[in-house]
């Protein structure tokens, strides 16, 4: 008799998730769509800045998720996430996902240049050492990211949405569309949205003049006159580079402008910078919280996708141990 | 559909319960409150004194309790624990708990002069390489202690069952009771004492005299004329310093004595000592296992309340996956 | 001929001072001290909140010393260190030391109550996981923090210097002076001041009253009846505190009042509160620094000691591999 | 109510098996004894020799083991099998076992010169690296390498397959047998057969001559004429040094030779080699995949038995949680 | 008296220089250009694959350089490079810096796709684990990979040497030239070529169509018509997509074609392929040892450019504790 | 001017040597060999058995080497060796080396069965992470042993010496001599001595008959009648097992009996025993300290040769960094 019992239940106890202070109404919408609550905690800032937590339930043997997007402010979000981490760890969580839609330090990924540091890498080994088992997060800089973890992780890509949503609701009101890819870091990227959307793509090229380190001159590779064209990045943050490619690419003789991006960013002014750009449509994304100000602010001109109901569904397979690649088909 | 399922079974296979060779009846005492067996090894102190263990069945996959107070002879015995962890990884247990009532070194928890050790946390680094997942002690020295381990523990006092004991049975016959600390460094958990007692407090201060490192002049800060004094520390080793600490008390004009402390590690003649002097009575633990001659030495005027229910119970807890401050309302 | 050859030389190549954001004064009177340069940087925080950091210099081989107060903006300056740190350690320093004169969340030092964090651990493992070989840090909360880093450090007190004043510049104008701890936790510093001073000790209690988790009672024990006070603690934040053991200690019947601790956070209107109370003389030290409306709101009430010699003289010492502990003929 | 909840279920989730390419037959003869599938995965050499992995189905929480043994070619399998762990790691298993029948490099298992390297220890140290959290080996060259590993692992001995055998099926028609162990360094495990046989032993010793580093002599310690020898030793390589003990044995008067070894090299010519000499019968196992060229050559005079059986039932034990010693009534 | 010691010493004891058997042509010019010899060491494949070490001195408290590029055969080589370290850490030495001016494995750098492995993470690993304390190496496929290392490292490019050879050489002759990047992860790159030699660039876009995964469309962003082409790449495998690429250029009307790239992998034909193509130059290096054969196929078609200057140049100043990005005004 | 400034000198500061409690006898001979003073330390056992220890002088930078046998008391002895190394390491010493002369646990290497420990691994990993960066032992029970550090060592053997003794002061008269191996795990340094002194070599087989794991017989594998035989291994313990061998070679024709052996334990009575044989001569070493009393039992009948020269100049050469295989022509 030599068959092996199968074991197919899961090796953690009940979920748990729980959300830090960064991005509480997409910590909401990923409960919801999970049917479940989000677990009780206390979180003080003291007058010396000193964050406090403190769980109000017991997470001994729990699977937990922490959804704490690293965006504004930065620093302070970081360091609640790695304190609660922390917690969940000393209190014996068994095991501990840190989800972040938007992870911080991001560009920080090489040295380009002697004597600089590589912080994306640093902050990977900020929440190792914390005590995260695996982590989640949406559309790094660089795919490499992962690399730079020793844990594993789900790096997903929210480009799926964004290029489902301009397919149903832009594409067929456009004319002769091109991707433009609004960085050459971004070429792969782009190219991929292009062939998603079937269209041509072409690259803006930015390029140093002589000795001067700021006289920087954007050119376009490829063919946008007369077309529409749709300018994909990463991410937006003061709006000032994506202002001087809108600029260009209306300059080269392009049609309407439209202009899809993964993390709203936009700090500064870069919301109203934003509105103000013969611009379309804007299509970003929740990983990044808006406030009501920029939301006001870019009113009738941007769509927002939830990244809720994608987060929502890898926890739920990551608990259950099912496949996460089987819900893109891979 | 996307109700996550709920996997509320717990994360190890069967509890197992090992005793070392330090304190057999304290552990017997836990594993008849879980009604669990202890389980069956070999200990062999070789002529060469190297210690052998061999258990007598698998911990594949278990969730597996080390009993085993560090108390004399001290460096043997840590050394037995520390064999028993690694032998239980080795044979592939699924979580190792090292259950250590008296965790030895732990006055030893910071450099105050240059050129000392902080053995505290070579102790805990030595529990962590020999391959603990998790620990459990009462009353270390300094509560920090629990940051010199990068595992999770379960840190637990035992003065909620002195209070208990003196509220119950010694404080209806004591008049205008005082607890008096008998250590500044005891001086925040001698207040816990006296707020639970509902008593004020007195403090003994000791304080060098001169260049003379030996001289120390002892005095009372806190008043005690008249009184019954519960003098509180955490553990007693030779008892000097608590013979001197009952001397001043008296000559300062208290009724009664009693000693209240955590760890009776007594050494020497420290039994004898105590029983020498004027106190009516002491209650302690059996966190370090009390030999038979010293429990007749101090008959009649000790008082050894068992930790074993309270480790019983935060085992089952822990085993469980629920909560263990839920035993303290928290 | 079986002399070994002696080797005195230094471990490390030439010494470089590196001072973050957060004091840049004390960092220049260290560097004064030391007769060196502080070695160049450039520091640029993005408007999406990141921090730059590129070294001017190589730093190959050398023996590097960042100075970095973790004071407010408390976690924008923590992740400069780090991410100096960092860069440092990328750029093959040969040593690196942080040099942290207050070192934040040194509060969070241990679980009181179930399911809280230790953030100082926390703290000490993104110091060692960014790259630091070596610490120093002046007065933490609990001496044990040692012992929650692997790596060495320098842990010192600036209590000696207050003392000194206190002694040469106060001392001699008081009547019956007596320390008063301000906190049951400063007990056995409190202590180590009166010897010094040669004076009584007095310990302020805090006790909580029935329920109400809000409701604290402040007794003294020890006199100060007539008596000049010096109440002594570790840190000032908002000055709530401190107010109400002045306050105490004037209806317990204290002369004059002074004021000393080691780190002055005033947060808030912490400077305004203190500079409302009636004390004489309040002494701190520049472990933090003072804005200068604070020291305007402190004018003429306020001793600010200077920790820039100790420092420099212990890195000094460190780079040159001589004692430290001779600096306190320990 | 203290009864602890008894939790007999398993740590992880279902069971998986993947083969890399150096052991097909073996691991399909392990999945036959499970009646399990071999999963299926994707594995190519790309023209520049880089070994791409792709798993085809996931493993998120599985419990999987990895069955590869590190033969010829030596580097490439052991560097897909570090990449077939890395994969499952970043994939999320719940626990990877690599099962290894043959492992490399067992006799570079110490430095007996200077400046020599340890690579047994290497290899143990990137097996972990890559992710393994548990190995299963067979009859590494020196017991001791199972301290090379920091995680656990079942160390297991094919000699009772081999002692069986010879027991069964040789050891009826031998004379006087004698068991003769090849090697100094084999001698416990030579005792141990001739224990198990019954028979006495004898010992080839080698020793070296004059200076001349190459210049070796062998000689026979113990009786072996007018018996039948039984040869054993570990493994076989090129079969030069066994050539020469048959021959030697020979010369000192032996009837019958026997071979008997675990792990079949036989590299280079070395089938040939065997298949030369005056040896009646060859017993070994398939821990190493023999060719059908070598099969062929050693037609008739060698029995091959299989592992299959062996491995699977710990890989059954070790997924149930069950004691492996058990199997051998330990 | 104040003032520091200045330490400027270096750390390290004499320099040594080691060469693995993958690269002594390209170790000797450096040794060359140091003036230094290569240490003697026995490296000997036994008949089983297996690899011994033996360093023919002592290497206490070197500073030691191991030089060894990870070409074909890849894992014979990777593996003794690591067997190399290790007997270098054995062996005591003070540092130990692994040059390797081609790292293999650098296109397995993330998981675009679920369940497969990132090789070049795992190298770093292995790096590590044998004892590597810094590494050295030319262009990787990703910037990123050196995010991958938990130790510093000298991550350099020989586009230096690469733009200078054409600028000075080619470029006089070649008419409205243009850059072309043979593909768009290398269009980053691609960029600093057209900017560094002052002319337009171009990309390649390979894009898939339909369903079928092999069916790849190349087309060119950018315009090549009469111009001569410069196709950039970092490396060539087997050559087939850079055929590719050049038919395509050709097709879309360039003048002379030209090829740089970094590494000369050419498995397979590969050289045989390049020779056949309408190549009028192609510029590379010896980061990766060209074969005779290889070298008398692409005759006349080729310029190789040795990197053996720029790595002892490195070496060089690593070995002082001087600055690298001296070298490059940075 | 390419040249690389060649830097010959010296990695660390001064060197250090400390001696702890358990042989300070041979630390002071190897102190003289090297003349250096022993640092002074203090080194108190308090009455709960608790060491503690202070350094008499800072070792900043220092390089440090601890003497310390393992010896009885064995815990309290290899405690304390932990306790020096991490105070050292605290003290930010440079390069702590534990210099143990006979390292305790030698015989607990493999799992030889199930669910025991290997505790020279755990051995290893304490001396570790106390923080020693380099050991030294001398003839550890398996040369495997070195595998277990992860840091380097130097592992020596002490044969020289004996063979050297024997040579010169017995061989001469000696007839017909013969060397026995007392234990098959001794077979290849049995072989070693014989091939020294060019004799031929014997072995004791130990061999357990039916069920009873007690009943053990011995027999001899070789010829040793009418030869003088010396008996060698590597420590003896109480004694027991080397009896019967010795009275089985008598048995067997033997001559006179030597015995040299590598560290003399002589737990319990074993002196009295070793003496109360018919033993010629004893060679054995002072790794392990001889007390006056076992000294006085033996009188006449040992030698004790001192590995203080041996060890004096390994750390010597260990300092200086120069060649250790150089002392033994390697």
């Amino acid at each position: 008799m030599h068959h092996v019992h199968h074991h197919d239940m899961k090796l953690y106890g009940g979920i748990k998730l729980f959300s830090g202070s960064a991005s509480p109404e997409l910590s909401q919408k990923i409960a919801d769509y999970l049917k479940l609550p989000l677990s009780d905690r206390e979180i003080i800032d003291f007058p010396n800045e000193n964050i406090f937590v403190k769980l109000k339930g017991s997470v001994r043997g729990q699977d937990v998720y922490v959804i704490q997007s690293t965006s504004a402010p930065v620093h302070r979000n970081l360091m609640e996430l790695l304190i609660m981490i922390q917690t969940l760890r000393l209190d014996s969580a068994a095991r501990i996902t840190a989800v972040v839609p938007y992870l911080c330090y991001g560009r920080s990924d090489k040295k380009d240049q002697p004597r600089v540091p590589i912080t994306a890498r640093l902050v990977a080994d900020m929440l190792e050492v914390a005590g995260a088992d695996r982590y989640m997060t949406l559309d790094p800089h660089a795919g490499q990211v992962q690399g730079f973890f020793s844990i594993p992780g789900d790096v997903l890509t929210v480009s799926h949405l964004l290029v489902k949503h301009i397919k149903e609701n832009l594409r067929p009101h456009m004319q002769d569309p091109v991707v433009v890819s609004a960085d050459l870091g971004f070429a792969k990227k782009g190219r991929n949205y292009a062939a998603d959307l079937d269209t041509p793509i072409a690259f803006i090229e930015k390029r140093r003049h002589g000795n001067d380190a700021k006289a920087e001159a954007l050119s376009i590779i490829g063919d946008v006159k007369g077309r529409d064209a749709i300018i994909v990045d990463d991410e937006v943050d003061t709006g000032g580079s994506i202002g001087q490619a809108v600029k260009l690419v209306k300059e080269m003789g392009a049609r309407d402008v439209y202009l899809a991006f993964f993390h709203p960013i936009l700090s500064k002014n870069g919301a109203e910078r934003l509105a103000a750009l013969p611009i379309k449509q804007i299509i970003t994304t929740d990983s990044v919280p808006l406030s009501p100000e920029k939301m006001k602010a870019l009113e009738g001109k941007i769509t927002v996708l939830s990244v809720a109901e994608l987060l929502g569904e890898v926890i739920r397979r990551a608990h259950e141990g099912r496949s996460v690649g089987e819900m893109f088909n891979e």
